[in-house]
């Protein structure tokens, strides 16, 4: 947590903020032994990042009064698109996209995406995933999330009206010819299937839609590995 | 699990080999629903790796016949220096590490690592997570990995004797000036430092003795997701 989030709806004309939720006061109180007179980060969910100096601190709220405001990371310019992942590895997946600043997320089925993933509590719980990204990068702003089913349907019909020449779609394939640019200069739409890998029906569709399939080498990533590993490459 | 790793011992002037491990075995039946007639790729610890085909099956032993010689992926020209982590992701970043094909590790104390890491069980099993990582990435060179307890003898003592000019040294700091570089045409020491990073102090003594402080940006990662991010960056 580099900077506590706070509701959108925290009112910032006002000259003492709190903090009433109960796992940042768990956190902020376990890890950073904190006390009046220390300057936290905090940012306003949707909005700005302050410097803020500790007031009080009780077991049930912390008082804060901002000092100053901070700029918010950039966003990097992807739309990162997942094959759902396995529920037990959502929430470090989600957290992470958020948290290396990927501007949108869509996750989409594919053949060795188990149905019953789509049914985990897990999926309720994107938001808080996100919140946690975003503390964690020192970032505010929210990324879109939204989940495709199906995956023909997104393919044909969605992935094409997201793809310009500024904004190519390129789905990572261990077997690809080419390999994933780096240091680009534009945005893409990155695609990142399960665990296991597109299956071959899947690449050609993507592949007749307008996706570039790119290789990261002769090495195979687990997907969490992958993504982190490619947004470090195709930005620099 | 990319490949299956048999032991050091296997002896590859046999015509037929075994697999006897029953994690690997279990994996195998479970996920890949394997028959006899299928082709299996196998490394050998420290050796070559396989295209074999199956001949039989059953739920204590697998045997196979091998068809022909495959390559193994190049390292990456990285000595990997980390803060050690905590128990519950220890695993997963020395999976990660062997996976992304660093060629030696190194796990060192810090300021901010408790001091009770150093006691976890985990650390007795690092031989399994380098199997984990060697199979997942298809690989078969178990890296070379060190412990330092004490983080000033290994500052002091031990990494200057590693730096060079193709070899220079590289630590990840939020707060640093430079940017990490990226696309480099020699190899490095990259150290990574624990959850809340390093302390100035420790900072001083690595840049007194030849490192360089290199930011990710203003975005602050979580340590795991910097390793995969940094090397992704830095070749390409």
């Amino acid at each position: 947590m580099n900077i506590v989030l706070l509701n959108a709806n925290q009112d910032c004309s006002s000259d003492i903020w709190s903090i009433e939720d109960q796992r940042q006061i768990k956190h902020l109180n376990q890890h950073l032994q904190l006390k009046a007179g220390d300057t936290l980060k905090v940012g306003v969910r949707d909005g700005q990042r302050y410097l803020t100096e500790v007031q009080s601190i009780t077991a049930q709220q912390i008082m804060l009064r901002p000092i100053q405001a901070e700029n918010v990371p950039n966003k990097v310019p992807v739309h990162l698109i997942l094959a759902l992942p396995r529920p037990k590895v959502l929430r470090r997946m989600i957290m992470d996209a958020v948290t290396l600043g990927v501007e949108r997320i869509s996750l989409i089925h594919s053949y060795r995406v188990d149905k019953s993933y789509w049914q985990s509590p897990f999926l309720q719980q994107l938001d808080d995933y996100v919140t946690l990204g975003l503390e964690q990068a020192g970032d505010t702003i929210v990324p879109e999330i939204q989940l495709y089913k199906r995956f023909k349907p997104f393919v044909e019909d969605v992935l094409p009206t997201l793809i310009t020449e500024q904004r190519p779609a390129y789905v990572a394939h261990p077997y690809a010819e080419q390999s994933m640019p780096h240091a680009i200069a534009h945005g893409c739409n990155l695609i990142v299937g399960p665990e296991g890998g597109f299956i071959p029906y899947e690449i050609d569709l993507l592949k007749k839609n307008g996706c570039q399939a790119m290789s990261l080498g002769n090495r195979i990533l687990r997907t969490e590995t992958a993504v982190s590993n490619i947004l470090g490459r195709l930005f620099v």
